[in-house]
């Protein structure tokens, strides 16, 4: 399996397990020999790190979603060029923690601005760098949400501040994206075991991007 | 002259003018009984500030054009909703510094991004919260540039620095647009006196908004 300059996203709502299955997803394409770099969204820019920090912890309680939804967009437009690009072009694998799918879902399906306005902006940020690959870890919403309140620190940002039928929202939002574009998304039930799971997703890997 | 719910916008390239004649003009509509709301860009929310930070003075040297225009729609969308919108609802004069334009004229024009997607984008993010008036104080590129290199604290922002061929793209795009639509915008030789560029102005008002 050639894996060279390969753009993997992971996608799925808070407390999916989106951390945990990049780091082993990582350690696998260590052990195979490929090199790797690893980022996420918002963020991985020092100008997007600032961004998601507006983002997810402003104290003004009031953002409208237009005004989020550019915001993602800036920080990731900023990542394409500054990182996601470059590493692509050398060879990289890339594994990036969110991408494209996560404005299509939370700004779009979730928040309900219109799909079109979506897409034009996304393809603004990003031109024509799309992931080859999307893996979608599913979790049914009371999974997530109880997952979020026992993370510890209690602290939830603003956007895990928001309630049961938003993020039936995000999840119905990404097993359409998944319908529509069956052979970019693969979707995973993230409640089995999480060997289970990394096993999957290894075994998707080979399949789609060999 | 009734002025109730007015928005009047001002244009212009660094150093044109454009705080001196927002004074003037904002005790011009005080005197005539107008209640005013006057703001800026980017800015004018506790949001667009951080916005208006990043924009000008973040430590990183690399912004992309697409993260730029991205980061002052952000701004924008923020302001419209949060502060412009009910202020004319209220019947309020809103007099803004900078607004839709200058990302058509600055990140279209002068940095080249495809009008489509500037013009896209700037819709996105005010929907159909358009100036009535926009006002363009016009001055040669070398005056502006020498207005703002003895402005005194000597700091230039990040796109004050830029060269003499960015600003020549920014005035002849101001231009271009008052061509394009004459009934929106009008363009002010602010090379003269003033006082003198102060009672066009005011002139202009009553003409225009009457």
């Amino acid at each position: 399996m050639n894996l060279r300059g390969k753009f993997i996203t992971f996608e799925g709502s808070e407390g999916s397990g989106k951390s945990t299955h990049i780091q082993r997803l990582v350690r696998r394409l260590h052990a195979a020999g490929a090199e790797t770099f690893v980022t996420r969204e918002p963020g991985g820019t020092a100008l997007g790190e600032e961004i998601r920090h507006l983002l997810l912890h402003h104290r003004s309680a009031i953002m409208s979603p237009e005004t989020e939804l550019l915001l993602f967009a800036a920080a990731r437009a900023q990542l394409v060029r500054e990182h996601i690009l470059p590493a692509l072009q050398s060879g990289q694998v890339v594994v990036c923690d969110r991408f494209l799918d996560s404005t299509t879902v939370y700004q779009g399906a979730a928040r309900r601005l219109a799909a079109e306005s979506v897409a034009a902006i996304n393809h603004f940020a990003v031109g024509e760098c799309r992931p080859d690959l999307t893996l979608v870890l599913d979790v049914p919403v009371e999974v997530s949400q109880s997952r979020v309140r026992t993370r510890g620190d209690g602290k939830a940002d603003r956007i895990e501040r928001e309630d049961g039928d938003f993020f039936r929202r995000v999840r119905e939002g990404y097993l359409a994206l998944a319908q529509a574009e069956p052979h970019r998304l693969a979707v995973f039930d993230s409640t089995r075991p999480p060997d289970e799971v990394e096993s999957a997703i290894w075994k998707t890997l080979h399949e789609r991007l060999a």
